[in-house]
């Protein structure tokens, strides 16, 4: 039995995975103070353990966490908190976009090397190659939300950089795009509730500035996925997150850049939509040791 | 013993590899209609052979080749060309900068996973993890010189494509950078003979054009090395092909925009020059099986 753990801002999901599937499942809150100590006690029952992995929300080297923003806890060494109730159990941790990453690799398992987009509030991702995950030297693999995409806007991210990726083509940049062409093209969007949905569902009735806005974010992330397949050169992209509750309308916007900006050789790279949804992260993390 | 042959435009080298290390090589001349029998001819005395690995300057895919436009050669299966001549040993192909790519990281055997980006008529390169070479599922990896990073200048590539990082950081790209700015910066530079090293003599020299011209390419290359580091984070960079006789000037040109486009995570990631010069393609061809 393994363990796979999904630490959210709000909740911590839990589950126990057997063979690849989940087995069950279940959530407890997230609580700052206690965080390894209720997981303990939630999974402290279960016996036959053999692994447990964690996807948590931000920045992990090695077990070690160095900033979880949203829970809002920093410098934290999983060995010590956690390991202590497992001491001959293998404990390892990544974020929770590798994770995911993971989580639908394996269920995409037709495909050795995948790489994994998340589309939410910022943009996020994951490599998986031959079937494991890449970490990459400074934990960073899969950080493609911060590649340079945008010269002619050049946005500024919360990275600290300007023109990345998850400042056009995530939820918060939708709707920034949204705002700025807001003059230029004719819309029913009320941007007083504007939100990327709205955008999306304008979009998808032809609202002109939704459609501008929509291509737009669409053909960036074409441009990211094109530079990512010549560099690694990945069987399939996986593209998942909020954003693409938006389907099909989406996929295919995103498939058509692709063509568009992909070289030859990789422009019959397969691009699908994420399959898990919120599944994703437990079974990534509990097969991290893969 | 292990044989590493690197087929050029003109000559054939062949090397002689035992623990790494090149211990005799040798040209022989490129010829289109007798390339494999000349090189059996060449190798056929030497015994002990365990393996016989060939970077070919195109597109090579399991032991097919597709294509090797400067040599002529179409449609030519290597297994049934030359591994005639040795059916009890394995032999491997890639194309000459992914054969460079895993020479140049045997060379930089401190580090477990590197991409090499070579920069001459056009720009190619190579990735390596955990030691062993990437080709990606279409042979693909590594051809960042393909990667869209220019919707300024926007110019045509040879592949089709518009905005690649051929079209600007390439020999060829520096001279079409220079005639694009002609008007715009006072020069010594003689269009009649102009020539990538031309520019790079006049940038030296404080000349204005040369100077745009060479941080403009080199800027194009930090950006391209930025994307690459998030993408699949690896432990170093490695920079090689004719363009790098420029040597440390051109080098801290690319350190110095890799710093201000990479994001915050990876901006430690080491970049060097190459080291092995025109006998990398030989020892990585020899280790392809690693």
């Amino acid at each position: 039995m393994r363990i796979g753990i999904d630490v959210g801002g709000t909740t911590v999901k839990i589950g126990y995975i057997e063979n690849r599937e989940i087995i069950k499942s279940f959530a407890i809150p997230t609580k700052k103070e206690t965080l390894f100590e209720d997981i303990y006690n939630a999974i402290k029952d279960e016996k036959n353990v053999e692994f447990i992995g964690f996807g948590l929300p931000g920045t992990v080297k090695n077990n070690y966490i160095v900033n979880l923003p949203n829970i809002g806890i920093k410098d934290v060494d999983i060995n010590k908190e956690f390991k202590i109730y497992y001491p001959n159990i293998n404990i390892l941790s990544t974020n929770d976009a590798n994770a995911a990453a993971l989580g639908e690799a394996i269920k995409a398992s037709k495909f050795k090397s995948t790489y994994f987009i998340t589309l939410g509030t910022g943009v996020g991702g994951g490599y998986v190659y031959n079937g494991s995950l890449v970490n990459g030297t400074h934990s960073c693999a899969g950080e493609v939300g911060h590649s340079f995409i945008d010269p002619l806007h050049n946005f500024k991210c919360t990275c600290g950089l300007s023109g990345c990726l998850e400042t056009v083509s995530s939820a918060t940049g939708v709707v920034r795009l949204a705002r700025t062409y807001k003059d230029k093209f004719k819309s029913n969007i009320d941007f007083d509730t504007i939100s990327c949905k709205k955008v999306f569902d304008a979009a998808k009735e032809n609202d002109e500035l939704g459609l501008y806005v929509v291509n737009l974010m669409a053909d960036y992330l074409g441009i990211a996925l094109a530079n990512i397949a010549v560099t690694c050169d990945v069987d399939a992209f996986i593209i998942g997150g909020g954003v693409m509750a938006a389907g099909d309308f989406l996929l295919d916007k995103i498939k058509e850049s692709f063509k568009k900006h992909a070289h030859y050789g990789v422009r019959e790279t397969e691009i699908y939509k994420a399959s898990l949804g919120n599944l994703a992260g437990m079974l990534g993390a509990a097969y991290l040791d893969d």
